[in-house]
């Protein structure tokens, strides 16, 4: 008996947990998935050193034949203008980004349905991940990804064996052309991780990890970055499995592509979409999050806000995190920018606990890095 | 009482932990560190997530005020040439090579005697993780590199805050440049990780937990990539802590640099010097270790050999660890090109399991493997 099973975010639709479909028939809204979610002792697999040690709350098994290691990330304490925090580093994740997270469920998941070919939209992390562990899996793996992608962010990807395709135009048309190449090929599958609820189950991992590492408490205040929102939704996720206060969570944005902010900031019922613009914390260029209903509502629910910074906002975080021996990518920093923009606009910081998720790793932006060290 | 003591590799002359000598006073050989090393659970702190688990068996303890999550790297099931074998992953470890496990002891170490300026000679990893560390414990450090090192090698120390500075000439005088440095100003050190016997404390700790991770069994061989050989001697100090038989412990290096495996060939009792020439194991480009006398007791005590292998054998073992879902820099599958040319030569492998250490990330190399890519 398989209790989990998938919701429409919009119309509360229902779909059983073995379907193939990524999105709701009726209206195209994202799903959320209902299981199992309540985070206790007895619920680990406490001699398991990754984030298998949460199977029992997860839409899948453990794969018996491969592991690259996941989860289990470092909480290692730091501080960022002046104040003591908890840094959450999933740039120690397997292929550098708290993605790896979401790949591992969403493949084992795939694989256990018996797909051997995922089709995946992505310029950078995602694309590593899902190539990651299709590799691992040994399922194929093809990334359409946009033209103007930089080559070196795709290295990885190609280098785990992953076919992949430029795409001329925007994100829309990157997404456009994976699922017209799945429409053409049934054996494949868009194993997308801006929509599957399953990937979102694996990224709430991170929330597990830190009520454990906290020994058995939840934080106060959580600053997460976000882009598709899986960090944040993710976040969400697992802090709900702990009875007690769901910790304040905070959606970080660069200025440049703030739709969540946006919303936030006016009330929205709905996410608007916006074009992008130029931000070295290129994972969050993502104008129209499809998670839409589930970010707004755990910003709501958890007495959190979404906050736009500034690029200069990231680079004086970026230096704060680095000059601490924490090596991570510009996105990564979002979090701990909007916890230096709360402090110095003298925003009431709930008192206990302040988690800053970083997640990924500044191996992946020498470049970015390089022209920012001068 | 500190139990821990300095001995020369090559005259035995003795000096005690606190000295801030590097090498032997006496002839220049480089020291070794005896002190406990008897692994078994009651010595294992269980509940410490990092390498600080070993604690009781380090010549320094755990510092109170910072922590990068150093340690316990995944040992993952994979294969080669259709056999299977267990794969070490430090390419997991905070700034993304085996270094770490050196450079957590070895800044610890140094802190603890009051030094805030280290200065460190290399053009890679170690001068990543040595920059990391010192970051982290709120030291200053000062990074002597070759002037033709690739920019990009060093984004990541200068971004942890070391000072770079580029000197002309082969490796030697690189040191040289440090070693100066030093002796004009007596308030720094030269914290070599090829010369500093803490550092090597350090890195056994690799070998520690592969012992734990099979569940308190030796394996029968371990597969190394062999440079300065810190990897490699850490391996047998490592895996000697355990009563039982030593595993047989093979020495990768890159044909165009083998001195070790000339040495070996001809059964010498030192290591000769030779001119490193062009290969893409960039970290392994030492043509004349420093610890010579430990690496061939090492080979000689365990029953190993050293081996040379080609361009094409790591570039062919690469493909099959990234085939894998494992994204490391060519360095770093040396020793699984070692395991690979064993097999084919029909070399026999001791019965049980088969250890290859991984010691870098790929992301580290993200250039080279663009061009291996095409």
């Amino acid at each position: 008996m398989n209790a989990w099973r998938y919701e429409c975010e919009i119309c509360g639709h229902h779909e059983e947990i073995d379907t193939r479909l990524w999105c709701c028939p009726v209206d195209g809204g994202a799903f959320t998935l209902s299981g199992p979610n309540t985070l206790a002792p007895e619920h680990i697999d406490l001699e398991e050193p990754t984030l298998w040690r949460y199977a029992s709350l997860l839409p899948v098994q453990r794969p018996d034949h491969y592991s690259l290691g996941e989860g289990l990330t470092p909480l290692v304490p730091g501080t960022l203008a002046g104040r003591n925090v908890w840094l959450k580093n999933d740039a120690a994740l397997p292929t550098g980004s708290f993605k790896d997270r979401g790949a591992a469920i969403l493949v084992a998941h795939l694989a256990s349905l018996g797909l051997d070919r995922l089709i995946v939209d992505s310029s950078g992390n995602a694309a590593a991940a899902m190539a990651g562990f299709c590799a691992a899996a040994g399922i194929g793996c093809t990334v359409y990804a946009p033209a103007n992608a930089s080559p070196g962010k795709l290295v990885q990807a190609r280098a785990y064996g992953a076919t992949v395709i430029p795409v001329e135009g925007n994100r829309d048309a990157v997404a456009s052309a994976a699922q017209d190449a799945v429409d053409n090929d049934p054996s494949s599958f868009y194993a997308s991780h801006n929509w599957h609820a399953v990937f979102v189950e694996g990224v709430k991992t991170w929330a597990y990890e830190v009520w454990e590492q906290l020994g058995g408490r939840l934080p106060a205040t959580a600053f997460i970055p976000a882009g598709g929102g899986s960090a944040f939704v993710g976040g969400r996720r697992g802090f709900d499995a702990v009875p007690g206060k769901l910790p304040a969570l905070i959606a970080a944005q660069p200025a440049a592509c703030a739709p969540i902010s946006l919303a936030y900031e006016s009330d929205a019922r709905d996410i608007a979409a916006v074009t992008p613009g130029d931000t070295m914390a290129e994972g969050t260029k993502i104008g129209a999050p499809s998670r839409g209903r589930q970010i707004l509502s755990a910003l709501r629910d958890s007495g959190g806000w979404a906050v736009a910074v500034t690029e200069d906002d990231i680079a004086a975080a970026l230096r704060e995190l680095w000059s601490q021996g924490l090596y991570v990518e510009p996105t990564a920093a979002l979090g701990a920018a909007a916890f230096v923009v709360a402090i110095r606009d003298g925003r009431p910081i709930p008192e206990g606990d302040t988690v800053v998720l970083l997640t990924g790793n500044g191996l992946k932006a020498t470049e970015t890095i390089g022209e920012l060290l001068g």
